[in-house]
Formats: structure tokens, C-alpha cells, sequence
């Protein structure tokens, strides 16, 4: 048996989006919902206008936004708590990966029992949770369309993948307005993690049609757009073209789960608070000439989404072309070269190499990848 | 404002698939199921096959199948009899485009008042339904993953199109082994079907990225591999190919909307009882000449998809090649070339094109219709 299985919230996606939030929230029958943020998205001002959307609509509300980058177990302890308290019957979420994964968590906490690490891994949820509206704010995580959330066990200092169906939203809003108000350092870091999504979603050994024509797009768009999105805050074409692209990235990966890029970022930022997308945006071609083995027409393909002429080249070299231009684009939007760059310490190596092969992202990496070989992965990026 | 909507089920596609029917609906926590389907499908033995499974799944049914194609308003009101009679709590529906609308129809009236007539249009639901699991077995209609279904009034002799997100099924299972019962003829026609959702998704005026990529890849699809999957009964590639274009199209059309082909089939089909492939088949030629106007780039792209080198072509030329294809492709499965030869009598084009006018596939056309462009239609593929 060869079975794909496609998941997928109900989609708004376009400018003036946002407006539908209360609607939205009120359509799935919910009362009073928690609106789960965290200090950047609220000073940005996004919060602000979605209290008004859920007031307009008649909807109660609660806000929490003690949520950090790489979420914490006891933000979400916290947050769930507050939920109870308060008497909630739904959970929105506005931002971007960090703020949208803490949302989840809550809502699994506000139906079920215990601590969120009961919940690492694949398929542990068995209660259904309250209705979810997300809301994303960067181009970049995908969470409000996948059935993932990474939160950080603050004790073992790694980041717990959870991953159930149950997590896909019910309703996921993207308003590439909001994505004006990101600075030039999230956009480019952001918009590389949308082009990981799409690569390893692609070359992924659970990728089935239906994620590569979302994991196509998403590469296409991204190499076309991200420079000009990185370029200028006010480029509506380039936002809404990476907003489209890291929503097509996140259908993808949703359901054809990610890889080694993934392992590896989780690994290190778990451990050192390191901001996810800059860790994906160096890795990757480091990552891709380790995989390359495994798929070669896949990275020609890549190539061609990419923009490039791969007409009279062999596969293979059209494949390292894809690798090239990958490393060009991160060059073009000022992304560190090597980890080292970013303070990794090779004393970390070992550990780091350990937990990665833990991680549930490695199991669909197109190569096989032992604890050795990611030690020598990390080496090489240092 | 300009905001794109996207909804799809849970899908669970590959051969095997048929064998989560029952575990499937349990999971939505159903007791007791309505299992909808036909004749043709009973004698081919694929509701044998999932009544075992449902057994294996501890899920009790009832079965009812007395749905005809181009289902009646009277099998519905029937059926939702013998749902509540019955004390069913779900509906899985079985079979092609007329097994799956009415098993939608009959879930409306599970739990909503009235008669199927009180929710033609668009919206018109407002209370949940049940939940529903269906079974696609010719890869066509597009129905299990679609927010349509289509229904006759019988009194009025005219097609009800009912759109709403909650005809959107739970989960949409398609297992490509059910294609090799399906008959030559049954073959080609629901598969110029598939090419038709295909086709008016993309040029659709409410197209989105996310449905274009969905329509493109029908497209390409349908044109490599219909010929092989109506040549063959036991082409498992083929086969496989035509499933994944006629889940691909249905997620275009159901989130795209469609065009003046369909406007036109349903006024035809529902009062001379033909099969709705066949006529579309018919009809797709005939009003890509007449939209072509409307969107000449995107007929060129069609070419493409279609395999057609179009470098050199000016984009009339292109346009041009992609409606001879469609033409070629439909000649060499055996399709008849006009209306006339299906029996449809010039008498009736009047009626008919008042019909198509009020049809909500119309809408989404991208070249304005009156009746009386209608009517020329008509007559010129008479």
C-alpha cells in the first residue's frame, strides 16, 4: 500500500484578510476566544486590529502574549491556564512561527489533560481541541496551515516536535499587509525558512503529487520574490508573492513532513535560542549537497523552479546549480555563511549531532543520515 | 478587497485507501453509517468491499441505493428517510458524481428542515452536517472533495447546483483500483470531465494561485494519460495518474468555481438525462472558442500543459492549439463531436439556453454570456 494523505484548514488569504478574524472565529461557534500573541506582533500593531474585528463580530476575547521566540514549555503552561481561568471556548493566534505553535499548544492543553511534553511526537492527541483561527503575520512559518508545533522543553533544553492532525487549524488567515511591518533581517530570514519548507517538502520521501505542486510554487515564488521582498517593506507584489509562497510551502510540508534541515535547526536552537529561520537559511546548502545523492532529477528540478536553464547540462551538474543559486540568494539578502557567524560553538557538535537524530524531521530526509554524519554536516557549516 | 477562499477535506488517496473507509468514519465518531451509492457500483462489488470494512471497524450501516445518474430530488427526500428511520449518525457515499451528490443532498436533509429544493445557491446550509465519508470510484466528478452537489428537480426538469463549504466532506477517499471496473465509454467521458474542471478552474474569474496550481497539473494529467487509462482497464499507472487529475481538478473547481460549460450541461442534463460527462466532453471545444477571448494567455498556457512546444507561436497561435488538442484528445477516445449526435433536438435551444443563463456555474465565466450568446452556442455544437 502506497497511501498519500493530504490535510488542510479552510483558507483567507489576500489583503483586508484580517477583518475576518472575529467572523471567523464566531462561524466555528466560539464565545470568547484567547487571542495568543506575543510583544512584537502587539507593538506592530496587528493585535490592535484584530481586537476591534472581534469585537465588531460580537466576540468575547482574552489576551495572552507572553510568548517568546522559540516558545517555552511554561509559556504554555501559562497560557493554558489563563485560557481555563478565564472561561475560553476557542484560540486565536496572530503572528508568526513562534506565536502561532504556542497558540497550539494552549488549545491542547485546554482540552487535555497533563503537560504538553504528553504530547511529543506523532498522532498523541486524542481529545479534539477548541475551534483555532490562526493568523499569520510572517511569511514564513506555515504553522497556521500544518499540523505541527515546536515548542521548547526548557529542562532538557530541546525543541519537542508535535505533530497530529488534529493541530491543523480550522481556519487559517493570511493578509500579506501585515507583512509590511517586518524588518529587513525577519523578512530575509523568514522568506529563506519558506524556501526550506519548499525543498525539503519536495525531496521529501513522503512527498506525494499533491505536496509537490504546493512545494513547486512555493521554490518558484521564493526565488523570484524574496529579494524584492527583502529589498522594500512597502512591495505589495513581493509580499503577497512570499505569502502565497510560504502558505504553498506550508501545505507542503504540512503533509509531506520536512528533513535534516529541520532536525539540525531544532537541535541548535533548542539549545541556544538561535532565531529558526536564520539556522534553516544556513544549513540548507549545506544540507542539499548531503542529500543530493538520494534525488538527483529532484535538485534538477529545483534548478529549473528556480528560474535556471538547465537545457544541455547533465543531472547532475544541473543539480549543483540548484545548490548554487540557493547559496546566491542567501549572499543577495545578507544571510551568514557558516554557523560560526552566529556563535555555534564546536564543542556543541556532538550533542547538537544527537539530539538531530532524535528528531521526528529526520525520518523523512531523502538520505539516510547516522549521528556521524551529522556531526560531519555540522562541521562543514561551522 | 480581493481575498481568495481555499477549502478541502481530509484525503486519503492511493491504492488501499477503500480499506480506511469504515476506521474513518469512526474516527469522526460515528456509530452507524448510511452508505449512498448505485446499481453500477453495487454489481462492480465495491460496496461489498467497504461494508467489510465498516464491519472490521465496528461501524454499523444501512445501505441505499436507489440513486439514479443525474440523482432526483425524490431520491434524496428517500434517502434521508431511510437516514433517520434508520437512526444512522453519518453518511459515507459511494461511486461517481451521482452517488456523491446525493449522498451530499441526503446529509443536508439528515439534519436541516424542509425539502432539497430550500438550499439551491450559494449558502443556503446552516446547520452542521453530519459526518461524511466519501468514496470516489471513477475518477471524474470531483464530488468527494468538492463544496458542490447537484441535483434534478424533477417537477421543474432543471439541475439544482447547491454550494456551500459544509457539502465539503469530512474525509475523501480515493483508491485508483476502483477505476478498473469502469467501462470504456464511462472511462473517456468522466475523464474529458476531469480535462473540463480543469479547464474552467483555471480560467475561472475566481482562479486563485492555489487553485491554479491544482488546474495546471490536472490539465498536463488528463492529456498524458486519458488515452492509456481508456485503452486499458488494468493500466495501474494510468489509472492512478486519472485519479490524482480528477482529485486535483475537483480541488480547482470546488474552491474556483466553474464556467459556461457546466452552465450549459446542466441545463441540458437535467432535462434529457444525459451523462454529464459526455455532454461536457461535447460542449469544451465549443466554449473555448468563445472564451478564448476572455483570457488568450491563458489558453496559450494550456497548450503548454497539454505538451505542446509553443516557442515561436504568437499567442493566438498557441490559443488556438490548445482548443485542436482538446479536439484531437476527445476524437481519439471516441467522443462524440456534436449535440446533434447524442440526440439533442434544435427545439429545445431556446429552453436550454434560458436554463444555462440561470445556472451558478455561469457566473464564474470569463467571457460575459447572454441567452442569446448562449443560444449560439448551442446551435453552433448542435
Amino acid at each position: 500500500m502506497n497511501i498519500s494523505k493530504f490535510v488542510a484548514p479552510e483558507i483567507i488569504f489576500g489583503i483586508g484578510g484580517l477583518e475576518q478574524a472575529g467572523e471567523s472565529c464566531r462561524r466555528l461557534g466560539a464565545r470568547k476566544a484567547l487571542i495568543v500573541s506575543d510583544a512584537g506582533v502587539l507593538e506592530a500593531g496587528w493585535v490592535e486590529h484584530i481586537i476591534t474585528f472581534c469585537r465588531n463580530s460580537g466576540l468575547e476575547y482574552e489576551l495572552f502574549y507572553s510568548i517568546t521566540s522559540n516558545p517555552k514549555d511554561y509559556e504554555v503552561t501559562a497560557g493554558a491556564l489563563h485560557y481555563r481561568q478565564t472561561d475560553c471556548d476557542a484560540v486565536i493566534g496572530v503572528g508568526g512561527g513562534s506565536a502561532i505553535d504556542a497558540a497550539k499548544a494552549i488549545a491542547i492543553l485546554a482540552t487535555n489533560e497533563g503537560v504538553i511534553h504528553d504530547y511529543e511526537g506523532i498522532d498523541n492527541i486524542h481529545t479534539p481541541l477548541p475551534p483555532m483561527v490562526m493568523i499569520a503575520t510572517t511569511a514564513g512559518s506555515g504553522s497556521e496551515v500544518s499540523q505541527f508545533s515546536v515548542i521548547v522543553d526548557s529542562t532538557r533544553q530541546v525543541k519537542m516536535t508535535i505533530i497530529s492532525k488534529s493541530l491543523v487549524p480550522d481556519i487559517a488567515i493570511i493578509d500579506p499587509r501585515t507583512l509590511a511591518t517586518k524588518d529587513t533581517e525577519l523578512t530575509a530570514e523568514t522568506g529563506m525558512d519558506v524556501l526550506t519548507h519548499g525543498i525539503e517538502a519536495f525531496v521529501s520521501v513522503a512527498a506525494t503529487p499533491l505536496t509537490d505542486v504546493q512545494a513547486k510554487n512555493a521554490i518558484s515564488l521564493v526565488s523570484k520574490h524574496l529579494r524584492a521582498s527583502t529589498a522594500s517593506r512597502t512591495n505589495e507584489e513581493a509580499k503577497t508573492a512570499m505569502a502565497m509562497a510560504s502558505l504553498q510551502a506550508g501545505l507542503a510540508f504540512s503533509n509531506a513532513i520536512l528533513g535534516a534541515v529541520h532536525a539540525m535547526s531544532h537541535a541548535v536552537g533548542g539549545r541556544l535560542d538561535m532565531p529558526h529561520g536564520k539556522l534553516n537559511a544556513i544549513l540548507l546548502p549545506y544540507v542539499m549537497e548531503y542529500n543530493y545523492l538520494a534525488a538527483p532529477e529532484k535538485f534538477m528540478h529545483i534548478a529549473e523552479l528556480m528560474g535556471q536553464n538547465v537545457s544541455g547540462m547533465t543531472v547532475a551538474e544541473a543539480g549543483k546549480r540548484a545548490i548554487h543559486h540557493v547559496r546566491m540568494l542567501a549572499t543577495d539578502i545578507d544571510i551568514p555563511a557558516r554557523l560560526s557567524d552566529i556563535g555555534l560553538d564546536d564543542a556543541r557538535i556532538p550533542e547538537l549531532s544527537r539530539a538531530a537524530r532524535e528528531d521526528a524531521c529526520l525520518i523523512t530526509n531523502p538520505r539516510d543520515m547516522s549521528v556521524r554524519d551529522l556531526e560531519t554536516l555540522f562541521y562543514r557549516a561551522l
